[in-house]
């Protein structure tokens, strides 16, 4: 016993460029015990990617691999259970340590705690021990970033969409706005086009992969192809801008 | 002449701590020839205290001063003509620096695309100039990190508000989303509770005041002052949880 106290931190690593994470986040990963973050049977765990540079060498790693992939059917009841299953399993992986008083940093992409893999753990794990969350950029603003758009003006509102939904869904979301975020487009591209035509929001759109990573791409959205748009990309539509008389 | 080309960069100070600014923030910050940040006649610049401890003693500091204050009545003709004045003032000064070959820095709180004054100024001089927009956690983020509430699960949706709107804007709003944020709440907060009485949220909602600042206040929404509330005050209303069976 060296007196040490567990503690489980949740940190944001950003949207991919390893320098968008914050001061706060940089220095809990380079003070981790242990490094905990998602992977798949198929990929490599893309916050581990944007955080290497940060982590400590005595850190010890711990994947989490998911037993499926984005490609599952989300709706079978053997989806459900085996990923069920998978955080009980991280649960106590994770719980273990902290019952050892060692300090998990738990990589998220962008921020913890939207639309994170980061949140369900916080809620089976969080209560029971000293617990820090440290936002992170999200790729919302890491692609308005690099597009150079500001994303609303004054007292516009600004609405983040699944791209999973159903295209009416989405067409009625999108005539209920002023400026939108379209994440987890992949496959879901073409329904998205489908619907910003529906809307007449296409000539405002802007498409984006992989947003401040090495690989990204800015491609005009009436030419990005819905077969190969990877998850890791992104439609904005910023609000109309606001003009200052010059 | 010493071959140095004018820049001009962005820069999100993060919601408060100065510890929530991206490492890329801080370098940018550190290497600065000018560093430009907006101040009132009342107040001073809260992005200035987010990162003076970045700063560099050789920086030159130019504060660019609003002539109005948010108590200012926005719909006059007078109260335009002096905001437009006021940024090609600022657009003028910035300018000027940049004709000079130095690298400038804008600092935002926030996120400097997401309801920035910096949109403004990039507005007039982005194209003129090469320019970089490093991101910052929105303030947003920054209070779900300290709340410890993940802020949207699976396929929902998250829709940012002004505070500024009409309630019945507000109420036809927040009927059609799954969990919402709601910003420039201040003086509008009466309004707004208002509106969550009427849209059956109040319970969910949360409020909080300076998140991540040393004056951080974290208050039950019943018992918050709509006289009192700050312009730093934010109302989050998180998606509905989705559980993992455990």
């Amino acid at each position: 016993m060296n007196g040490k106290r567990a503690k489980l931190i949740g940190v944001g690593v950003g949207p991919g460029d390893p320098e968008l994470i914050t001061v706060k986040g940089m220095k809990a990963i380079q003070s981790a015990d242990v490094i905990v973050y998602h992977e798949t049977e198929t990929h490599n765990s893309n916050a581990l990617r944007i955080a290497k540079r940060w982590i400590s060498e005595k850190a010890h790693l711990q994947p989490l691999t998911y037993p499926v992939t984005v490609q599952s059917d989300s709706r079978s009841d053997l989806y459900r259970e085996k990923l069920n299953q998978f955080y009980n399993n991280s649960y106590q992986t994770i719980d273990l340590y902290l019952k050892n008083n060692k300090t998990v940093v738990i990589l998220a992409e962008g921020d913890p705690l939207f639309y994170s893999s980061f949140m369900y753990l916080y809620d089976l794990l969080g209560k029971s021990y000293p617990t820090e969350i440290i936002p992170g950029i999200s790729s919302i603003f890491g692609a308005a970033s690099v597009l150079q758009v500001p994303l609303c003006y004054r007292n516009q509102s600004f609405t983040i969409l699944s791209g999973v939904l159903e295209k009416q869904a989405l067409v009625e979301k999108l005539r209920n706005g002023d400026a939108f975020a379209i994440m987890k487009v992949g496959r879901n591209l073409s329904k998205i086009k489908e619907a910003l035509e529906i809307t007449g929001l296409t000539e405002r759109a802007l498409y984006i992969e992989r947003a401040t990573m090495d690989e990204q791409k800015i491609i005009p959205i009436l030419e990005a192809d819905g077969e190969k748009s990877p998850y890791f990309s992104l439609v904005l539509i910023p609000g109309i801008k606001h003009k200052i008389k010059t």
